[in-house]
């Protein structure tokens, strides 16, 4: 089968196309056709070998992937030959809270990842995703859809008619934003770029901010809210927009920490936590079961997750420089 | 000022118009101009004496009412003349959980109602509601429509992508369906005429059944949803129809109890509870804090309560006769 | 090796002893030497053949054991040779809630159960127990303990200070007895006996009640309560003391619903759960993450569960007679 | 009646004795004799100007106060004369959540506080305290005690069998071991100081740790769990400490921030919270609701909060000195 390498940990130099036998399926095993993979910002650290310690090359990457079972193992019951799946990024973590050993199997780290026209899966680590999705669409969700889901609904318990922040127009956000808006929150975005923000407001943002254009943007987004503040923010960006984020939440709002850009002035400061209340939650993408609700919702709803460009698989590198570049508005697909 | 008063728990013979005195404004109190009403099955059973104890006569009737504020007294802060506000059901249920002193002052039984000119209210028993809406429809919303909330979001942990099933097209069944739209939610619902439920998919019901045509209704929901049965029912209607609704529920779903219509039959058979690891909760209206997060949510979603009919102060006789018909789709509105 | 069979679902004639071949490990299983086994109530309903589905005979009974592992599969890194565990009631619940492929297989019911010397179990489907238990008091655990542990805390959130309920002097109430008093609550309980109470309040009951002699025994927990009523019950009864349970709850209390000794009588009537905003929860043994979570306060507490009679495998017949007897107090445990 | 007050924000040197009338009882107020209240760090703060806006001088204050109801006003129904009561820290927290009205009255801060003999507080704004506590002991409840139970259990969720850390012997550290224990959990507490660390085990610590000795205390910590981490911790420190407070906890556990602290080096790494999926909540004493929960725990175990040393009304100076010199252990009462 044709797949991509991770070779070395220097970059996207780093990467190459590779051909390895097809893998065996043992009991409790799936064999999946892969036709789409998408990449996240965790992919682009992987490369340059700062991230996740446990990878040992050559790796195959990437954590998103969308195919069909092809074959199963002797003792699976739980899918069947012809699904439509997408693997779990934590391969045992089905439900209920995470734990240690969960993180030891992450697809495109710490285990092989779906770059690959076969991905070895656990029958446990799939799940069927919403009938009226693409490959492509559904391969937006394993890491970025989830891990959106679980910091506003499962960590944030935001609910309808509350009011979420979004920062930047990145795949966690876009995805946050639709997902909030099927659920009857409001949805805040902010982008440097007004092309993207008024993609966002087609896309359904209640309402959007520049934040280059306007460097008071948290106190705006007060403003807003009738001075409230936002029950929810997914703290994706590090920097200084954290200290925004802390600004912009109402009295016990809700921060998820998402993602590991933390650059000077990301820290959190306690003193605002206290006087606000707040609650803050580090957010690991998510389990099974939160994948699940999820596809439920997007079913719900109909909605379609924004995919900006699709690439093949002989282009991966490109794809790679194009996601660095940081030009996309959602979701970079790789299709195989 | 003109009202109605209830002089004998004889059924709607007890009712008659009458003239009192402009009540004086306390304090902490708010004099209201009500400019509509609304009916609710408890303020029928009041009538006939079964329902509430520590009903002393004459009483002014009814619990659920909006209008605006003409007078506040000298140490209120929180509210001014001119906001326009619904009463909350129980005086004093601020947030946080019921307790039985909150439970001593409920609008239109143990406390005076406010099928009146100008209803005396504390000030911190008024809720501004949601800015689109009509007196008639916001006159739906403190026990009809909060009960709702409280049943599927607050008690029942409602999400987006998750299905809920409402027996019948009285005033918490549609305004329940309407909210569990607006938060993503799928909404299937019952009724015994195709009339109501052809008005019920017009307002967004997911999916429709007649149960009289349809006596196996609960295998039909379990089929819907694919086998796995629904996460939440607002169980109104007591008799037969609990029995369908605790088979038509998943394992581990949600029954919110509301309403007291229980003939023989409605008992809950412990075993089946226990089989499916089910959940149920009482629920008695709501909190101030619940109906604020319920009015953002209308306010998000542009959401309009139903009414079906509205009768004028002079009226209230007829409106009542009307509402024990059972014909109304929705609510049934006086104004005055 | 040794075991006990179910041939007939006949009542307790229908048990014998028998001989089988130890059996072969899986790659994700372990072998474990059973040490001791508990009884339930369960079990002897399934011996007369009307409380489980998908029995298939002949069946090794009993869900609740307590051995060391001897033996581990291929791929088991979780636990080792040596390691003193029990079995998990439902061999794949790990955590979260459950779901219904999680009740396909419960030990001792759907799946051979733990009266054995050896028992072949899933590495995920065991648990270290405490170390200053000896295998009989861990025998108690898995079913009788757990249930209790998640009717309580899991489900209805019991924190020191409150105040829960116990019906009787049978497994589940003596060990929620005593994790209640372990986790800094008020414990009442009640029995038929003066002897039984007796042992109960040297175990540590804040207050007993003897049924028999005060009918009026619900009122009595109201008073005992200075009139507030108990935060949690543990249902384990039916019967007429559903009612009771009922009238002793506080508003906003909750009810789990266990075991499934439903008589005449038992059902929970609507208005009392809606008039006291009661919540209600049937309970279902729980995950293996109760269980470790269990397993630590237990240690904490350095809590020994309470075993009134141990039978040697030969006698197990005579185990069963004693169990249905009613006259323990505690648990009755067979060891191996 | 005599009382202290603050006539300038300039440290130990703005305090003075003073006479001042005794405040007339509104409708819904009590006017409460005070025997007994307590210095927290807040307390310090406040006397050095940096801490609480909207103070306007001269002020009276502490929030921590114990006494005995010697009036109520012609509306109040809740409690009656003669009843030993606390106040609230923040008079209108009754119940839910915070929000921001809410913080506008805090005694000793933005409202009067209870270092007087005679204290004008809301009827609703009072707590019966447990019959076993002396009003010395109880005047320990109001702050330090209630930020250690609302942190502990409300917001970290602590259960019997789960491990909590302390830092320190301060009074909210030493009350949440207490706390902590009476509640089934594990407590592990630090302290720069062997003979502090020997109190603290013999009033019941687990585990304890002296820093200075051993400044690679959290790795300690994580052994003494047997490489789990602890499941909360109270963080009442700042500064280095904060990095050590992380560390020790466990995948998904919960910091509870308290107190103002906070110097260079006592931010959170936002990494931290993000690798371990942690909970962090800001801290903001708690709801009357909360502190009649505790008051119920304390009675269960019989708790007596530790009082280090008292001192008369007079010395009320003296009182802040010791308090700022960091020597106690537990609290520091002022009598009247």
């Amino acid at each position: 089968m044709r797949c991509v390498e991770i070779v070395a940990t220097s970059g996207i130099e780093g990467l190459r196309l590779a051909e390895r036998p097809t893998p065996k399926v043992g009991p409790r095993q799936v064999l999946v056709r892969i036709h789409a993979a998408s990449l996240n910002y965790r992919d682009a650290m992987i490369l340059s070998g700062g991230y996740v310690r446990g990878v040992s090359l050559p790796r195959i990457p990437l954590s998103d992937g969308a195919g069909e079972i092809v074959e199963v193992g002797a003792e699976v019951t739980r899918v069947k030959v012809g699904d439509r799946v997408c693997g779990t990024f934590f391969q045992r973590w089905i439900t209920g809270p995470v734990f240690p050993e969960i993180q030891e199997a992450a697809l495109g780290g710490t285990a092989e990842g779906v770059l690959t026209e076969y991905a070895l899966l656990e029958s446990d680590g799939v799940v069927r995703f919403p009938e009226h999705l693409s490959f492509i669409e559904a391969a937006t969700l394993p890491c970025a859809g989830l891990t959106a889901w679980h910091g506003l609904f499962e960590a944030g318990g935001l609910k309808a008619g509350d009011t979420a922040l979004f920062l930047g127009t990145g795949g966690v956000s876009v995805l946050g934003m639709q997902l909030a808006r099927a659920a009857g929150a409001r949805a805040i975005i902010t982008s440097s770029s007004d092309e993207k923000l008024a993609r966002a407001k087609k896309l359904g943002a209640s309402d959007t901010i520049n934040y280059v254009g306007n460097p008071h943007w948290a106190a705006t987004v007060r403003e807003i809210t009738g001075g409230r503040g936002v029950d929810c923010v997914l703290e994706v960006a590090g920097g200084a927009s954290t200290k925004g984020a802390l600004e912009a939440l109402r009295n016990g709002g809700h921060m998820a920490i998402i993602g590991g850009r933390s650059g000077p002035g990301g820290e959190l400061d306690r003193r605002f936590v206290l006087q606000k209340g707040l609650r803050v939650t580090g957010i690991n993408v998510g389990s099974r079961a939160m994948f699940e609700a999820m596809n439920r919702a997007i079913t719900v709803a109909g909605l379609h997750p924004v995919v900006d460009r699709t690439y093949e698989l002989k282009d991966a590198v490109a794809a790679y420089r194009d996601f660095q570049s940081g030009k996309h508005f959602g979701k970079i697909v790789i299709t195989l």
